[in-house]
């Protein structure tokens, strides 16, 4: 009970990061660009994402793991080009992808990740 | 592979708890009160919770991660508002927050968390 | 930011395993025989994960938590027969089960699993 936990853009619902015994977490990425096409949704969130890394002292060569729901099945191929131009050669995290309807109308996908601090 | 797993209320199908690692991990807990107004499936989930990580030796302090599935967006905001007063000030967890249908009819919330051990 | 990551299976997009700080990351796992009855799905998918875990020097034993999404909700109690049998006695994961389409026709389940390094 005395590890130390380090949490980043904290409010009443939810922190932005967490960082504890050796992994960072983010909390799940949804873009403000709500209703624009999934490549400019998934850019918007994965520069985020990396801004997010950033301020753990990481980035994203260190992912362990993702998390992707994407609102349609349709989105799947036009995600996955954006999604593999980002992710550092050598360095890809795990992955799981299901579809999901998100929070607020024009949300198409959303994306949580883990890294290793 | 000499490090120790815990697991608490274990059957064939799933652990409730395991501890490894340094991290405390629960199931995604469903209400019994399925049909039930989203304030009061969720009360009860979050007060199971409660008391598994108590189970573990830990408390709502020491939250890492939460996963939240709702089966319908509708019942976002109302969530929220029991999630909000749930959480302890200032010691938030990541969270993501997608639409699914689980289970068994009337299930509408399910939560899982991961917390430090 | 010394710590070592082991990934396996590394392409442009994902690892299907990643290592790093105790603990062994599988991605989801989807089933090639895509519009098979969903216990011939689960089989596959379980089949592989005993495979990848062994690639990591692991076994279901090690089971920290899994992560299940099916198609239907009528899928539920078949894919619980196999689930069951499958599961080290004693030896059971956290797990949360919700219900998502998956990214293409036919597929019915996708399992995604952690264990202890």
């Amino acid at each position: 009970m005395n590890e130390s936990i380090k949490r980043l853009q904290t409010n009443a619902r939810m922190s932005q990061v967490v960082i504890a015994n050796g992994v960072v977490y983010l909390s799940g990425q949804v873009p403000d660009t709500a209703g624009a096409p999934i490549d400019v949704q998934t850019k918007e969130i994965l520069t985020r994402i990396d801004t997010l890394l950033a301020s753990a002292g990481v980035d994203r060569t260190r992912l362990l793991t993702a998390n992707v729901w994407l609102s349609d099945p349709k989105h799947f191929d036009a995600f996955n080009t954006v999604w593999d131009a980002w992710v550092a050669n050598g360095h890809a995290p795990t992955r799981a992808c299901v579809t999901a309807l998100l929070m607020k109308p024009g949300l198409d996908v959303e994306v949580a990740v883990t890294a290793l601090a």
